[in-house]
Parts: structure tokens; sequence; C-alpha cells
């Protein structure tokens, strides 16, 4: 690959700088030109009407590219000032911002993912928010290909350099990912991280099971839940702590925008006052019931390819005796292979889609309902489908043959399950990984090729400045390239999580596979990111989001599927005497609802633990609590109000005399202003006093008994 | 009641204020009067250092009354600030509060509840953050029998007079409690009053279900758990924005110190470097263990009643034929009403003692692990024994008669759980009511006359000053009551809650008897405030707390018990054909585990629908940020920053003219300043530049066809 080369490149091969760009926006040109005038001028416009100065150099044959940079610093931070105030407001930072701007930036200088993200929003944000309103593909704009910021190379080859040289991530490395990619980015990387290290203990120990328990063992399935009950909840109290180290916490109560949401009417928000967008929530809701078919039609369709693969492997063994037998019986593993990969692509294409239709207001929201829907592409059918299987088997066996065959009862074939997780553990995560990282690249390549030969040898580099050219062929190269995704690298761990958590005891060398797969992975995705995406936009995040609520699932999910298979293929199902298939019945019923509420138990005990343990993050929380809180005391109650909480005020009174007595007497008669009040606390005045009168009504009352 | 009358009278009975008192400290002599002289003098001291002023009367015969009010509002208003500030920190309040403290009380003033809470922290707080540290009935202050605030008659009197002519409360009245006794007591009397206006419904549909559909039916269950799921999530959302209506939202996460609470060592922070008291957690965990015996403790204990009273039942149906036959058999219930209240109540003072060896750092923690205790003294052991006690039965049958009696193989008495199920509906809660109502009345006067004949006639009222006599003796009055605990009530309500979700299938109408009980339940807990009790501290909270997390245990649970004895008293259970046993089993974990899901499904739809419904208290808050964001953009940016986001700034550059141009390339030649970045961009100056040239480069493009 071309870039991939010049990242390893011995010399560290010049590379230029960005030329002080902000973003490029690419832009095509449509096939009507006065249009593509016409909406090229309207995009500059905006642009510029935000304060953002333009520079237009040539794409390919038939793109633009604008490049951007924020033409007055000034209202730069005049934006991030008004983000930071929000972020304060929504509690997301614990300081005031400064209300002198040159201080505030001062002491907190405007860091690069902060700059990108908000020229970002300044360039996508609608004009009622002070934003160009510039959505990508979307109405007006549908000739804005892309928007998005340039790598920094130097800094792409000295973390893939460092990467592929040791062996666990430490803190820093992540924050590094934080400062350039956003925290969104930072936190799939530290959780891929979390989850590698937390690997090794059910690698070593299903190692161990593997030789000594061998598979469906009911010891090494506990072990195996306790540890997706202690990964979940512990990673769910890093995530906060992260969040809280990075100052992220609760930035997910700001919601953002969706570019592509598209409003029916506006109405007038009864608290601010301003014009709100508004989709009716019930025409969602009927979107929203699409998910019903959607669903069956994943059932149907990958129960079907299932159901053929098996079709095919009964008529390969069963059925044919022709040549090539022992060859031929790698069929249905080709054509899983082959079509599941695809098959899961265009179903996720359609529930995307069918997202879109949803029509969300924000893209957490959005995010939350694709993530939902990838639960019925992603779910294991595979594997849940196989007692089924084998029913479908022994009916079909019994209508073939017309004599009686000794079918031994209703028994489950173990060892199909157990190539079905073979088959997902090492060829499907090998499969992904060529998918992942060879063929982006061949459709590259292709597309160059392809460009080369409509452009017949002319290409728009030859118009190109001479200094700028080197800049801008490496623009156009990354303008090719695709825009990195996170949510798709989170499903596959996730799908991984969910194979661990339900069948690992089929197979107890699953975590040992994941452990090297991820090894690899983690470093394949920062190449993906280096070299094969657009540079990320650095959003910001408080956590992995909707994934954290499918981990959990897969968690709850986990003890009862990994109880049952243990059950049904341990052996223990067919105990001696009763009738076999009743006993299995509620044996199998009651190993389900044991291992359930075993789990929630555990759950509990586990958070209940994790909660008594103590976290950096809520420790720095803390920390600038105090601070503040003493900053703020000191400057309305004094600095003495600290060290002292109270000044103590021996409240003796004035000196008693009984001149002072009388003449105070003489001053309320005079006054009139001999309240009962008044009175009642005039008759002990001073410490020494109701001192005196409480030690006499002691020694008068009748308690003690000497 | 004396008491009681005096709210009722119809000429408003002139009762004066309450002298500007504060708090009023009831303080015991001791045996050894010289101990108590100093003690006493310790008091007033630890008082007035921290700006209290006192004063002193005779209590009882063997007791003082010490009358502390603020001496200085100005030491007051310094520390309800430092609260203040403390709130904004942790967002409980969203507006910074303003530096000058005369404008922010201005702005803000103090209200009833503030003051109370504020000067009760004074007198509790430990020295060290500066209050006089005085803690009841806690080593060198064991002889204050008690701290509290004095009852506002005139309110109290309209409070009941109110309450008891009206069917519903209005959010007026929640405020009046609250601004009364605190956001804690206030939030018992919402959910009270939500937990009422819910329970309507299923008082009707259980009315319909016991007259058409008679017990145990599928239907009433179902619809009777889908009910318990929609007043659960209901109510969590309700108490979201209770708090922040009532600007309590987030006060939980500022923990209370519990005075109680014993430290083994001084530690400094890592953090704040303050002193902070630590209590080893390993030496913790050794008392929670034991937890263990305590719920087998309790099981045994109960259980042992459970089965006495079934063994006495038995006996006097099947075995006794003496006289009276037909009133003996109330035996049971007899000793059931008499002796379980007893039973509980000692197992819950034994709770108590645990959880105070548990010696928790805060009032939360401390209050959470009680709760938890509760689970045990208040499981509706009676119900769950039911199937066993039958077995119990029938074994004890078979080995009395020596004859095979015609057992008519495992059946079940349906009836008994009925019994059951009324016993506790009606007879339990009428007892109940008559134990919180009539027993502290009874004692009280009891009390008092015990002590008229000690103190053979000679009152201490006789010292009193006339004026202040009628005051005196309220306040003597009031230092005999209890100390109103609002745990006891909400514990009430949960266990009665749980019986709701568990078992009201056995008998449809217990949902109306549960109507009617807490209709008479939130008027007699109001009177129990307003008569029988001290006035409460006014805490604060933002939440039921705990029993929050007990309800949607009990939720969950119901959904398993209610289908488990739908299944096995419906008559279900004993199908058709096949081993009845076998299938029972089998049967009855299906049922189970099919309820347990769709309880989970129900639950999560249930929690979406809640979701998408916008809430007042929400809106507030928002309103709220809105404001303060606008003031806060107003003060750094200007007024004009709000109205237009960002103003425009045409980017055209300074006016091009070519000689301008040259000045420029001339000025960079000079200063060598001609980096590619700044060469980059000036190639198009001004957005009229980039417009042309990019006009230029899409009539020069490819793509387009004409």
């Amino acid at each position: 690959m071309s870039s991939l080369r010049s990242l390893y490149a011995s010399d560290g091969g010049h590379i230029g700088g960005n030329m002080d760009v902000d973003y490029v926006i690419h832009y095509k040109v449509s096939v009507d030109k006065a249009e593509a005038a016409a909406g090229f001028t309207q995009l500059i416009e905006a642009l510029t009407r935000v304060g953002l100065a333009t520079e237009v150099r040539y794409g390919d044959n038939d793109s633009l590219l604008v490049f951007v940079k924020v033409a007055s610093e000034k209202h730069l931070t005049n934006h991030i000032y008004r983000e930071r105030v929000q972020d304060w407001l929504y509690g997301v930072r614990i300081t005031t911002p400064n209300k002198d701007l040159a201080k505030e930036f001062a002491d907190q200088p405007v860091t690069e993912a902060e700059r990108l993200r908000t020229v970002y929003l300044l360039i996508t944000k609608p004009k009622s928010e002070g934003g160009a309103g510039i959505a990508p593909k979307v109405g007006l704009w549908k000739d804005v290909e892309s928007i998005f910021p340039l790598h920094n190379h130097a800094f792409n080859r000295q973390w893939i350099k460092q990467w592929s040289t040791k062996y666990f991530l430490d803190d820093e490395d992540l924050d590094r990912i934080r400062d350039k990619f956003g925290e969104s980015v930072a936190f799939y990387f530290a959780f891929m991280q979390s989850y590698f290290a937390f690997l090794i203990f059910p690698a070593a120990f299903g190692f161990g099971a593997w030789l000594i328990l061998g598979q469906y063992s009911w010891f090494y399935s506990i072990v195996s839940s306790l540890w997706s009950i202690i990964f979940f909840e512990w990673w769910k109290k890093k995530e906060v702590d992260l969040a809280v180290q990075w100052g992220v916490r609760g930035v997910s109560r700001i919601q953002r925008p969706r570019l592509q949401f598209k409003w029916e009417h506006e109405a007038v928000d009864p608290v601010t006052g301003e014009a709100v967008k508004v989709y009716p929530p019930m025409k969602r809701l009927q979107t929203q019931l699409l998910q019903i078919p959607f669903a069956f039609g994943c059932l149907a369709i990958l129960g079907a390819l299932y159901v053929f693969c098996f079709s095919v492997e009964i008529f390969l063994t069963e059925i044919y005796n022709g040549p090539f037998k022992a060859y031929l019986t790698f069929t249905p593993t080709i054509i899983l292979t082959g079509l599941l990969p695809t098959l899961s692509t265009i179903l996720s294409g359609f529930a995307e889609k069918l997202t879109d239709m949803e029509n969300y207001e924000t893209t957490d929201n959005h995010h939350a309902a694709l993530v939902r829907k990838f639960a019925f592409v992603y779910m294991p059918f595979g594997n849940l489908l196989v007692p089924y299987l084998d029913i479908f088997k022994m009916t079909a066996e019994q209508f073939s043959s017309d004599e009686s065959v000794t079918t031994e009862g209703f028994q489950i074939n173990p060892d199909r399950l157990k190539k079905q997780m073979i088959y997902f553990t090492v060829t499907a995560q090998i499969v992904n990984f060529a998918l992942e990282a060879v063929v982006p690249y061949v459709k590259r390549k292709a597309f160059k090729e392809v460009q080369k030969v409509q452009s017949k040898g002319k290409s728009p580099a030859a118009s190109d400045v001479p200094e700028e050219h080197e800049f801008l062929e490496r623009v156009r190269h990354e303008a090719q390239l695709d825009i990195y995704d996170v949510t798709v690298d989170y499903r596959e761990m996730v799908v991984q999580f969910g194979y661990l958590s339900l069948f690992s005891a089929v197979w107890p060398l699953t975590p040992l596979c994941f452990l090297i797969n991820n090894w690899v992975e983690l470093r394949s995705d920062a190449m993906k990111i280096a070299v094969s995406s657009k540079r990320p936009i650095p959003w910001r995040d408080d956590s992995i989001g909707p994934w954290l609520d499918a981990l959990g699932f897969l968690t709850w999910f986990g003890s009862l599927v990994s109880s049952a298979i243990v059950y049904l293929f341990s052996g223990d199902s067919m105990g001696p005497g009763g009738d076999p298939s009743n006993i299995a019945t509620s044996g199998l019923l009651l190993s389900i609802l044991l291992s359930e509420h075993v789990y929630l138990a555990a759950q509990f005990v586990v958070r209940y633990a994790l909660k008594q343990m103590d976290s950096p993050g809520l420790q720095k929380e803390k920390a600038e609590r105090f601070a503040i809180r003493k900053q703020v005391l000191e400057e309305s109650l004094g600095p003495e109000a600290i060290e002292k909480p109270l000044p103590p005020t021996p409240q003796v009174g004035e000196k008693i005399t009984r001149e002072s007595l009388e003449e105070q007497a003489r001053q309320i008669s005079i006054h009139g202003g001999g309240t009962p009040e008044k009175l009642f606390w005039l008759r002990q005045q001073g410490m020494d006093e109701t001192i005196q009168i409480g030690q006499r009504l002691i020694s008068q009352s009748k308690a003690a008994k000497n």
C-alpha cells in the first residue's frame, strides 16, 4: 500500500505540513454545469458568512477541493467560549469559564481536537445556531461529497511505529489518540485495550480447561460467566473514570443535532422562546414499527442460509458418493464464508436505511436505534439454530428411509456446534480481517485505474502549481479514502464478546483465539485510521454509549445460553431412568432459571465490591471541587473563612452589670417593645448566666439519688 | 387526645408563637449531679462557641430544656452561603451563588426549612467542620436526650383540617409539607399520593375480576404485573421531576456524615489535604457477614411462628372436639396478630443494632444497609410457606393415621393462601393502624401518670414565670413525643406493595382494601407528624432512596411469584394424562421463566415510552440553563452575541486592486515571509476570487456531458 510504505520509510520521507488548512470540502461537479457553478457560489458564500477563509483547487476530473480555514481567530475563540459555557452549564466542566476571554484561553489553551470540532460545527450547524448549515449530500448540499480534516502524517507515522512494537498500550498512548482524534475514537481504543488485557485470564484458563476439563464443562462455564460480569462491571467504572480524566463526563447530555434530520414544521419552545424543529413522534413510531418485519426478515434470510448450508452438508455426507467427496465437504463452509459477510453487509445497510427513515433529531438517538437493529443482523443464528437443525435432520431421515432407522431418540450432535464455533473464532475472524484491510485497498486501486483510463492521461494534477503539487496530491488521495466509522469496529468487538459469553463453553480455546486476534485487530484498526480512512472528526463522548447496553445484555444472555448448552451437551441431561425427554425439559428450565439468578446475585456482589474501590478520575473531580469551593468562599467570605470554618464568637454578651440590665429594661418599657419573645431571651444574658442557672436547676432536680 | 382536640378547637384556641426558638435540647440530669453540671457547662460552651444563644428552663423533674437560637444572623447566612456554594459545585443548583452575599440573600431568601437544617448542622456537625459536634446520646453527650425544633401549631392545625376534608392532595399541599418538614418527608407524602392515585385502577379492575374471573386468574395476574411495572417506572420519572422542581436534584451526592460514626484513626486526604476519619473496611466487612446468620435467624423464627400457628390450626380442626370449637378456630389468627408485630419489632431492632455495628460513615449508607436487612424481617413468610405447610400436613396425616386416608395425591389448599392474604390485607392493617395511632398515645399517658405520682404533686411547672408557662408546658409535651421516622412509614407501604405485587392474584379484592387503607393511612401519617411526634428535622432528599430499589425488586419478584402461584392454584397444573408431579414441575418452571422475561420486555417498553414524555421539572431545568447561558454570554461577549450568534463577516478582504496585491507580494519578499502556507492562502484573496476561480474550474471540468 502506497501510504503504508511511506509510514515506514526509513528516511522519514519528507512530508510537508497541512498549509494551515482546517478542513477540506470535496465538491463534486454535477452534470449541469450552471447548477454546479451556482451551488459552488452558495457554498463559498455560506462559508465566508461564518468567518471562514476559502481556497479552491482542482480535485479530480469532476470535483473540486475547497480548502477552509478560520479567517479570524477571534471568531473561533468566541465560538469555543460558547461551547465552554455550555459545558459548564451541563456540569461537564466544573470551573466557570473566566469572564475575561483572554485569561480563559491563556489558562486553558485551545487543543487541536477542540479547534477541529468547533470549525466542523461552524461549517455544519444550522444557520439559526450560527453555523453555515452545510450538510454533506443532503438537500441543497447534495454536491458536497465530504467535509474532512487532514491527517497529521508525522503523528500517524510515529503512532503506528510505536504501537507495532509494544504489547500494551498505556494511558499516554490513549491520551495522544484523544488529542488527535477525539474522545469518541479514544474510547474505542481504551475499550479494546481493557478487553484485551481482561482476555488474558480466560485465555489461560480456557487453555487449561481444554487440556483438563474438555468441552461443555460446568466449571469452565461458571468461571467464564463470572469473568464476563466482572469485566462488564469493571468497564462501566473505568468508563466513568476515563470520562472524568478527559474532562468529558456528562458530555452525552449535550445532544448533537443530526444534520440529516428533516422537520415537518417549526414551533416555539415554551421555555426558551427559540424556534424548534418538530417531527411528529407518531409518524416516527409508525416507521419504528417496521423493525418488526425487519427482525423477522433477518431471521428468515439468515436462517435460510444456515438451513441451506446444512442441507448441502447432509447431501454431501449422506447421499453423495461421487468423486472429490473429501474436498466437497468444505463446500458448506465456503458458502457460509462467502455469503454471510455479504448478507450481513446488505442487512446492515438496510438497518441504516431504516434508521434514517426514523429521522431522529440527535446523533445519539440515531446511533442507539441503529445499534438495536444490529442485534438482529449479527445474532449468532448459526449456533442458536444447531439443536433445531438436528431435529430437522432427524425428520428428514425418517421421511427419506422407509425402514425405521435406529434413531437413538432425540440426540443433538455436539460436534456441529463446535465446528460452528471454530468457524466463527478462526475462519470468520480471518475473513473479516481480510475484508477490512485488503478490500478497501483493492477498491481504491481499481477506482484509480478506472479514473486514469477515463481521463485519458490528462490528469488535473498537470495544472498544479509545482510547490503545491505534492500537498494537493496528498489531499486528493485522502479525499478518496473511506470515512472512518467507529461503530463498525465496536460492532465487531461486541459480536465477539457475545460469542465468548454465549458459546465459549463449546470450545474453551475460544478466548485464546480472540486474544491473538485482538492483538492484531488493535493495530490493524489503528492502521485503518492512519492509512485507509479520512481523518475522523474529533467528536467527544463520555462512554461507549449504546454498546454498553449491548454488552450488559450479552453478559446476561450468556448466563442463560451457556448454562442451557452445558446442560444439553454435557450428557447430564440423559440421567438414569425416567422419560428422558421430560426430565431434560424440566432440568433444562431449572438450570436456566438457576444460572440466571446466580448471574443476578453475582452482578450485585461485583457491583457492590467495585463501588468500594476508589478511582483516580473521581479523585480528580473531588480535588477540583474542593479547589473551586475554597476559591469561591475566599472571594465571598474572605480568606479566613477557609482556615477556621466559623470564627468562634463567645457570646458572653456585653459586660453584664446591674446598671446595664436596668438600662435595658427601661429601654424596653419606654419603647413598648416588651414582646414575649424579647423578654424570653432576656432572662439569661450570655453564656455564663445560662450555665449558672442551669447548674442551680440541676442541683434542685430530684433525679440524683445522692 | 389532648392536642388532637386542640387542633380542631372551633375558636382556633390561642396558641402562642415559638419565642423565636430554633431548637430545643432536652438535657437529662444524670445521677451524679456534679457530672451533670459539668456536662451542662460543656454543652452551653460548645453552643456558644458556634454562635448560638441559649436559655435554660426546667424540663420535668430530672431534665432541663435548653433553648437555642442563632445569636448572629450573619453567621447563619455565612453558613447557609457555604451550603449553597456546595450545592452549586455538586450541580444541585445551576446558578452560581452571587459573590455579593447581600444580593444573594435578597434574590433567594432563606426558607424556614433551610434555616432549621443549617442550625441543626451547626449544632451537630463535628468541630473540625465548624459545628458544635453535639450528637445526642453519644459519648460525651450521652445526657443529651434529643435535639428538636418546635412545631408550628398554627400550620399543623390548618394542615390536618385541610387534608381531612379533601380526597386528593395537589402539588401545593406537597410544597407546603416540603417548606415545613423538608424534602425527605415531602417525598414520602408525594409517593403515598402517587401510589394512592395509581391504586384506583387495580382496585376497580380487581373488583371486576373478583366478580367475573374469580381468583387465580392469568388475565388478572398479567394486568396486575403490568400495572406494577408502569407504576414503578412512572414513579422513577416523577421522582426526578419532583427533585428538580424542589431544587434538590443530585442532593444525594452530598453525603451527610453520620453522627454516630466511630473512627479508628485519622488520615490525611491525598486530594484535599484535610484530615479524614477512617474505619477499616475489612472490619466492616466482618460485621456485614453477620447478616447471613441474621437472615437465617429471621427465617427460623418467623417460620417457626407460622408452623406453630399451623399446627394449632390442624389440632383444632382435625383432632380437637371439645367445647367452643367454633370460637377456638380463631386462635391461630389471634396468636399471629399478637406475636407477629412483636417479633417484627424485635427483629427490626436487631437489624438496627446490626447496622449500627457496621458503623457507616454516612447516613445514606447506613440507611441503605438497614433497608436491605428489613427484607428478611418483613418477607411474606406466611404466604410463601403455604405450599410447604401443606406438604407438612400431608406427612403428619400419614404418620398419625394407620390406615391410608384417601390423600388425593399432592394437592395444595388454595383457601389457606386466601385466608392468609385476607389476614394481611384486613386484619394486619387494622392492627397496624391501632399500633401506630393508639399505642404511642397510651404510652405517653401512662408515662405522664407515673411521673405525676413520682413527683408527688410538685410539678416543675410551679416555678415557671406565668407568661412563659403555657409555652413551656407545650415544649415539655413535645419533648416527650417520639422522633418521627419516615423509614417506618415507607416500610409499611413497601411491604404493602410487595403483597400487592406478589399475591394479589390470590384475592383480587386486595388492591381495593389497600386503596381504602391508604386513604386513612395518608391522613393518619400526617396526624402522626403533627400530633404524636416531635417536629422532624427538615432534611433534603432527591429520591425515596433505597426504597426505590426495594420497589424494583418487588416488581420483578412479583412477576415470578404471581405466575408460580397462578400456575399452581389455577388447576391448569393438573393437565390431562401424564405424571402430574412431573408436568407440574416443568410447567411451573416454564411459566416462571416466561413471566420473568415478559416482565423484562415489558419494563423495557414502558421505560422507553415514558422516556418520550416531557416533564415539567426537566423543562424548568432547561429554562434555567438557558437563562444563565444567555447571561454569561452577554457578560463576556456583549449583548449582541445572543441575538445573532455570530455576526456575519463577509470576508471580501480589503478592496483588491492590482496595486494592493503587488504591495502585498513586495512586503512578503522584503520580510522573507513567503512560507508555503502564506503563499497557499494568498492565491485567492476574498470570497469573490474563490468563486470566480471555482467557476472557471467547473466550466473546464469533464464531468458535464453538455
